[in-house]
């Protein structure tokens, strides 16, 4: 196989950045567009010289290679083990599911037809964020011991969307939990967390959250600290520091541009980049390069189904912990 | 009284600083030093026309408006009270006392008596600090919601120094449960913390831990985390970020220079400054001023003793939530 | 007219670059490609469903709108008449020529034809020059007043390019010209200048120079400065400062990623980007939209050909600057 | 002698600045001040303990082993010369004389006598400037080539000043002509300068400018460029650049506070530390350091009479370049 024919399930918000991201990327072919609305699955096909099909029909077709599963959350484990019995590549936007049982589930299947699944951690692929993991490992900073992350969205989605998203922890820090896990380079075991409406009060009533503080604790004594907010009016706040025996390792936010204005009242520069999408914008698309990679060139999968069952379970414990306001076990989960 | 006559109680490296900053502060007079060891008394009082005194002939003298209490620990107390009930003003190093209870007796005593003390939170007055909590109050970011704190030494002290010191919490992140207060502008009414040895294994034979990261929550559900550590090798990391409804606000570390190197490794800056004394001495000269200014012209104290048994409360609470690997009330304590 | 049929002329390093913008920018269609060796051509039509073809049969072909000249310099200028003969719309990369009343005559055919000439001063689309330049227009700083621009290759061209460049001033300084009168928003009436090889002994031998500080003056007075070298080990340095009456505004460099590294030897963070292919691609991308918007939306021209030679103009008061050791009137030239 | 005494000769501002200098230095001791207005004298003597006396006291006695000159400009060489003949060390500030053949003359009569004169270029003292200088004493950045200065002021001084003071290039670029020289390490032989009046046109009667761009080159080629103002509104700008064969050095400018605050209109930092006094305090105290211990013990000097000359002629040769419009040689003046 030279060229990886995909079928893209779902042709959301996400599902346009990974069209783009397979029409961009050698050895990837956008094939397929499937969603429950034909219009946009009409656009984004067009756009990149693919056909309009039902899921059904791209599970069928074996010339499809590969799918990209970017549909509602609530269908993902579903088409993984679909996708796994028919021997197709899988590439799942996170979380598998927002129970960790079914996530358990879900990976069984996979195993057991020895298929190939990638989740959607996106922010591992950064290149800011991948050369902090390349500086750790190659000694820069000497034993691993301490990691912050301050991670902030611009604002609250809708409480619409709150509602079906299992909540902050699954749906906003688990990048975080997935980020700590990357960095730490050992499991946490144990997860104290707390949480505050202080935001919209309107999100209590989802109920949800909008602002948390999270500690990881790993076997050894590492510690990982994570901040979050769903509000940052200056842009889409995302940083990573790591301490080690030997010095530190940080990834700063990005900016819209690099221009300053100094005057009376001091020097400005502008505010961050906003949002996600502009963001991590090269860091979609070295997910899906390394995604091509590893089907056809061998390489070495990161961001697997393990992968996002560990994140999920970690955002279990969290929104235990603050219920119970104590530290939680990762394996009571 | 147009000049304040300060005797000194304590010779040693923090005596210095305050002996320092009194000699060159308009209003003050280094009038007498006391010290166990006559040579450092000697030369401290011979830098700047003091008299070497007794501590017992300095609480005497009716002439001494003003003591400065920068003798060990276990001594700090009796001083206070002894001190306040001679009428005399008071600043002293902090902490108090390691034990809740006798710093409750001591501080009312200094109620009884009416008299003014000042502890020795120098950070309050650090000048970038300060303009941080001026920028709060100026409504620049609206509504307080979330403090993030980072705190590293550039390495430990030594064991025979962590053995009389409390422990990490009361020894080094009091100064942050201060700096959290100042910030936040609302009582911490819980706390959970973790505490790892990772700098040196033989810091858990004092027993204490030299790694920790702590959270706070107020009542209304504000949030602020600590982080500390006894190592960093790039120089005394002293990092505070106040998150708000309107925005942010931060203060960033001092570097040695200003000075950068570029070449094909990339650009170079200088590690920071390093250690406090060095790091913090605008601080402690302007924490003497507001202690001359508050005696003299009626400025309000900031830094009182209730503020040093809040801390104290809050690192207690810290030590307890550790062990019991839960959150800790602060009406616990 | 909904799309724009574009034949390329030039299939060397800058031709691909503009071939993947065109091909990127909506309301564009490459359509043809052309250029002396049949291999690269075929590879850059191939990867945009492009047709190969030679310049006369892209010249005779009605259905194609416009031209994006990219060949060798010395072919710019017959290649850009002929155009303009033909009613096609023009892009044409810089210099136009390399002497001074050779392109005055070209102008003069374009003026002739009314034809649309727009010139490859990339730098004025990059996002962070371009707000500089908006900063101003919104009178962020007053009345500007001084310009300061360095700009450093990361290493010299082949001496065989050099020979063929019209030397540092016309190849590469242009670019700064352009930007100072940019930046300026007046014309300079004077340039002097001062040349030097520092960075390898064998530039004198073609003869060109390597280093170089320009000063331009308008007629008000205000000073433009430029800093040239084609030695940066740390990447491609490209920076603007502008000074005006109510303040300062300036553009920094690009830094391949935003990671930090703590150590005790300091913060170390990476290189620049590395080179100007990489750092101006968004440049190309929004100069390519702007020639778009321009024929088919009235969109306002900027680079034109009167910018191309108003900054060769200045290359060749400079370089005699350089050997007359003076002060070189613009109306000299 | 283990201990200089030091007679101030007069106490405006900035004898007043080297006055506390001098009172903090170890090894030195202020023991006698005059001005020709009593009152300044009588405060600055009282503030360190030293006596008031008149210049002529001051030279006649034997127990004054050195003098710091602070006097209006006009009387710089003479007393020197007299302080020469009398066998006193002498701090000078900048400049010597307007007059470069007096300067000269005034030297010669130091040299007659073996006398050590320093002047008073401070911010060779300055700890990021002189780090700046010890990393290409390292090789840091292998063979230094060329040179960038910014150097503006917050505004302009009284006209009255400037009528006194020898136009911009003595007055102010004097301070960027020794930095200059400092950097590169190899005298300037040529200069060409452009200067305008932007800030204030009642500058242009003085007659003065305000606004400057210097060019010097060296034998070999070395290039510095210097960008001058009288006006920037975000405080006092003190850059330097210096880029070498194997990268650049650079020291940044001091801002009033670390603080930072980010909101939807971007990140805001503060203005730079606003004035000289403020800005180089701490080169001040290493000046005075490093005049007793070239006295005391036999430290090498800087900022020789004879780097004063050279500063000024280049000054001399910036303002013939603007007036005749050409690059001036230094052998002419």
């Amino acid at each position: 196989m030279s060229t990886l024919n995909i079928g893209l399930l779902g042709a959301g918000r996400i599902g346009k950045v990974h069209g783009a991201a397979i029409a961009s990327t050698a050895g990837a072919r956008l094939a397929a567009v499937a969603d429950a609305f034909p219009e946009p699955a009409r656009e984004l096909a067009d756009s990149y010289g693919a056909q309009v099909r039902s899921i059904e029909e791209i599970m069928d077709d074996d010339s499809i290679d590969a799918v990209f599963i970017t549909t509602p959350t609530d269908m993902h484990a579903d088409l993984i083990e679909d996708a796994a019995r028919r021997g197709k590549k899988i590439f799942c936007e996170k979380p598998i599911d927002l129970d960790v049982s079914r996530v358990r589930q879900c990976l069984a299947v996979v195993a057991e037809h020895g298929a190939t699944l990638m989740v959607g951690f996106n922010r591992r692929f950064d290149p800011n964020f991948k050369q902090v993991r390349e500086q750790i490992d190659a000694g820069a900073i000497g034993d691993v011991e301490m990691v912050n992350i301050i991670s902030r969205d611009p604002g609250p989605p809708p409480l619409s969307y709150m509602e079906r998203s299992g909540g902050l922890f699954k749906d906003m820090t688990i990048h975080d939990f997935d980020m700590a896990r990357f960095l730490l380079g050992e499991e946490p075991v144990a997860v104290s967390a707390v949480g505050s409406v202080l935001v919209d009060p309107a999100i209590a009533t989802v109920p949800d959250i909008d602002s948390a503080a999270v500690t990881l604790v790993t076997a050894s004594g590492k510690i990982a600290q994570i901040s979050n907010s769903r509000r940052a009016t200056y842009g889409y706040d995302q940083r990573i520091e790591v301490h080690g025996s030997m010095g530190m390792v940080r990834a700063d936010n990005l900016h819209e541009t690099t221009v300053e204005l100094a005057s009376a009242s001091g020097y400005q520069s502008t505010p961050l980049m906003n949002f996600f999408l502009e963001r991590y914008m090269p860091a979609y698309r070295a997910e899906v390069q390394l995604f091509v990679d590893v089907v056809l060139h061998g390489a070495v999968l990161t961001a697997t189904g393990d992968d996002g069952l560990r994140s999920l379970v970690l955002a279990e414990a969290a929104a235990r912990s603050v219920v119970e306001r104590r530290t939680v076990s990762v394996d009571e989960i």
